[in-house]
């Protein structure tokens, strides 16, 4: 990678120009009314990031046991390390904002050296920063440059320790990368079942750290519900315990642990349970005339016990939208659509429709029959079923929006997504107070913004929805933009009854959301319990409830 | 209740003499070859309990915002708050054994009150027990009799405070029981679908502080699968926070207070998941030639994605026994597979079978496409399927089986249950090492013991196994002998792999083998949390991970 494509998602030979997507560059030059160009290039930071700041002798004194091989103190290593892959990580580099990067990354190789590690940092007083796949999008990496700070990259801890193929459960270091943790479980017939869209690019360990959900969370849960232990290393001691499927032996610690995101310990190992792998998957594909009543919808499916490996449902803003992120002119959803509608659903009201995607994973006879019973819900919501190989076109793209994002902001697009979950009974107002603050803000409707949702996540009580908006970038004034937008939306999301995160995390972009919806109480306790695990306070400092030393978004 | 039924299981009359019993009888007096006599009375252990410890006076001082009806010093009340109903509580009202009673019971109206009382028993050094429903058998009520002990009754916190029926959620105060919270959401059309085998004489608060499963735990889950939120009184505060129905905010401070057995603050409010009451039920009997075909059936049903509500495996014994436990000679389990029995099983590999029992709830086609798949796994295991209303007899007995325990106690008969999880590799091996265990043990099968076990909750990747023993008691060594047999299970299970609970929780019975499990830095980390919550330990002090100065049951 070079220098100008270091800061991209994924593999280059998967990003394609805007004019792979003629769809979508038409509709936004359209609706925008102005060409865009792809003139939009990162600044070298590097320049702004000093030589070096931590040197190799420094290293050899304060980690004698380490090999020299285990670290790196480049500017080039240490920028990779600085940011995640988020829409302010990104803009950043292309603004000449300040980032900064860690002083030097260690990669160790075994979970003692991880203890080690934390030993020396805290004797030496230096910061810890755990990073594994590195696909963060709430500015987890982003740190204030207060005295020297360390990435840990996991990246080595990436064996599987153990299958046990009659229980189900398999024992992997934190370290492994989504495919490869895959490809050892398909071989043995089994599969984890968790597809965030960062599932080429990211971590078992960082997908516990962070609360994270698979696009498959509807069959196999979010990951907290997979994690059967944990080994967790912090400065004070490996914590280890025995673990069993479930049990009444006293307090569970392991949920502890979800969503710490580096504050209390670095998650070394996980026990997770798994799955056979699906005979086969079906797909219903169904229409409704607006959201609300696909909501209600998804609603009364998932209560009725109907549980699809995959459920979404876009608003008719979103449906719409789908089609142009497709690549061809000539396939996808639009066009599918489209022949429904110019022959006889525009008449009976499907003007606008909101699409929703169920994909079953068939297994028996049983899996069968809860297909069957799907379809006959939906028709009760004056839907249509369409053609099922419309979600083709959905599937061949899960992973590769990212993508998209970095050739949009090359030709100056602003792109983001927001995400929460709330109770069925406040989802609908919690959907529209989303679009409500956008238009009260001038900046955001009246300048071509565009807004669109879907329901990612469902469950008995309640959703996620997932938020995305596509702007023009104000020239000069990018940061300040996104800033605004971000606490737009999420002033809306937390007012309304909606977690600040469903799946991404809260980092430090969330922060402030987050700690107004923490009870002082709960903050108090998780503060006594990080002073327990880490009394230096070297494991991410300011993030989540630790102390806020006030942290600026600089 | 008089003196001498106090100590007794729920409704005197609901119990029965064993004369009631005369299968059990019979099959008893025959194996044992001695006749039972109910001649076993408790003595009077109010006597041994000082006529007060606590004046009305020091009420009036320590309390003074509290009204006169909310405390009680007498003995008979004292007592009553003394013990659980496990047997090794109930033997020792009948051998003279010493019980601590505590000092004084308050009951609280509001949860304002809790907190107020917590502030007072903590700046007076006055120790604190939680009670709810009063039905712990793992000991929960004991302590050493040390400074100055209070109960605190829950019974009056017993609202529904808000219930979603759009969400399927509901917020009760956590002193509710079981019977009430099931009224209050049976006239909305909904179950929470928690039945312990307690279940009349329990409360919510209780079934959330010990981890508790409940009879139909393969639908509904166990409680901490059901709970979405909680607010929890501590010294330190009250801990309050929004709840989601899943998120990814950080960490879910939630489960830290499930299992935690009131040593880190009294649950007060529990926000919790509900569902509609099915239409109807399913049952499938079958019977295999063993109990090892039996646990390979319901390991391939579970991991298959059949979750029937209900799901018991019995071994030889206790197949055999179930029909035992029926009041009547002529109906129930035995008469059927008698039947059986005698005109063709036998010849045929069942002489000893193991029987299954399946419950399904029955909402959809999509359930009666799982019941038809369940009997197809079934029939696999070289098995044969029972008429189903045999199952009549183990669901009119299902919350009975507790008064049996007190009526062959009075027979002088010691009866006591062990429960346990284990993964499906490790669960055979952990089965059949309770048998070795005894038997090597002169005490047990040499003097007529019975043991008998069923898998009574299946996971996919484990299942809990629950253990029945029977014996004669060793008279005048009572304590003692159930004291060794109790070490001799406990010490089994732990050692092969198995949770020292999967659904009855620790108390004070199990600590030490909980402790042997516990792995050093979470137990150093539940005590920093307590340090923090509860600084002065007033809360069950001794209980679980506290410090062990080290309490002697004496």
């Amino acid at each position: 990678m070079n220098n100008q494509t270091w800061w991209k998602w994924g593999d280059p030979d998967k990003s394609f120009h805007l004019n792979s997507y003629p769809k979508l560059r038409n509709f936004l030059e359209h609706t925008w009314n102005k060409k865009l160009i792809d003139d939009f290039r990162p600044t070298f930071i590097f320049e702004k990031i000093a030589k070096e700041t931590f040197s190799v002798n420094q290293f050899k004194d304060i980690f004698p046991n380490l090999k020299l091989n285990q670290f790196s103190n480049t500017k080039n290593e240490r920028l990779k390390f600085a940011l995640g892959k988020s829409y302010f990580d990104v803009i950043r580099v292309f603004t000449d904002d300040v980032v900064s990067a860690p002083d030097f990354v260690l990669s160790p190789n075994t979970e003692g050296e991880v203890y080690y590690i934390l030993q020396q940092c805290e004797i030496h007083g230096i910061s810890v920063i755990t990073f594994s796949g590195g696909s963060n999008v709430t500015g987890a990496f982003n740190h204030k440059k207060q005295g020297v700070t360390c990435t840990l990259n996991l990246r080595k801890l990436n064996r599987l320790l153990e299958i046990d193929t009659v229980s189900n459960t398999a024992t992997f270091e934190a370290g492994i990368m989504g495919p490869e943790l895959e490809k050892l479980l398909n071989e043995k017939g089994f599969t984890l079942g968790h597809f965030p869209q960062s599932f080429e690019y990211s971590a078992l360990g960082g997908w516990i750290a962070t609360r994270s959900a698979g696009q498959e969370s509807g069959l196999y849960g979010k990951i907290e519900d997979m994690v059967l232990g944990l080994t967790v290393v912090a400065p004070r001691g490996i914590i280890t315990n025995e673990d069993y499927p479930k049990h009444a032996s006293g307090i569970d610690i392991h949920p502890l642990f979800m969503g710490s995101e580096g504050t209390l310990g670095v998650i070394t190992k996980a026990k997770v349970k798994i799955s056979t792998i699906p005979k086969k998957y079906k797909w219903i594909v169904a229409i409704f005339k607006d959201f609300n009543m696909g909501t209600k919808a998804v609603q009364e499916l998932v209560q009725a016990g109907v549980h699809p490996a995959i459920c979404r449902l876009s608003d008719p803003m979103e449906t719409k939208m789908l089609s142009f992120f497709s690549r061809s002119e000539n396939t996808g959803i639009k066009k599918i659509i489209q022949d429904f509608y110019k022959k006889r659903l525009k008449s009976q009201g499907f003007g606008e429709p909101s699409i929703l995607m169920l994909r079953f994973a068939i297994k028996n006879e049983a899996d069968e029959a809860i297909v069957k019973m799907a379809k006959k819900i939906i028709k009760t919501f004056d839907s249509k079923l369409l053609p099922s190989n419309i979600s083709a076109d959905w599937e061949s793209n899960r992973f590769s929006l990212p993508y998209l994002r970095d050739t949009l902001i090359e030709h100056r697009v602003l792109i983001d997504t927001f995400e929460t979950v709330a109770y069925w009974k406040n989802l609908t107002p919690l959907y529209n107070s989303v679009s409500v603050a956008l238009k009260a803000t001038s900046n955001f409707f009246d300048k071509g913004g565009i807004l669109f949702c879907h329901i990612s996540h469902s469950y008995e009580t309640g959703a996620s929805l997932y938020f995305t908006i596509i702007a023009p970038q104000e020239l000069d004034n990018e940061v300040a933009q996104w800033k605004k937008i971000k606490s737009v939306v999420s002033e809306a999301i937390i007012t309304n009854n909606g977690a600040i995160s469903h799946h991404h995390g809260v980092g430090k972009d969330h922060k402030k959301w987050y700690l107004q919806k923490l009870g002082i109480e709960s903050r108090l306790l998780l503060q006594a319990i990080k002073a327990h695990l880490d009394p230096k306070d070297i494991l991410n400092p300011g993030s989540l409830f630790d102390e806020v030393k006030e942290i600026k978004q600089d």
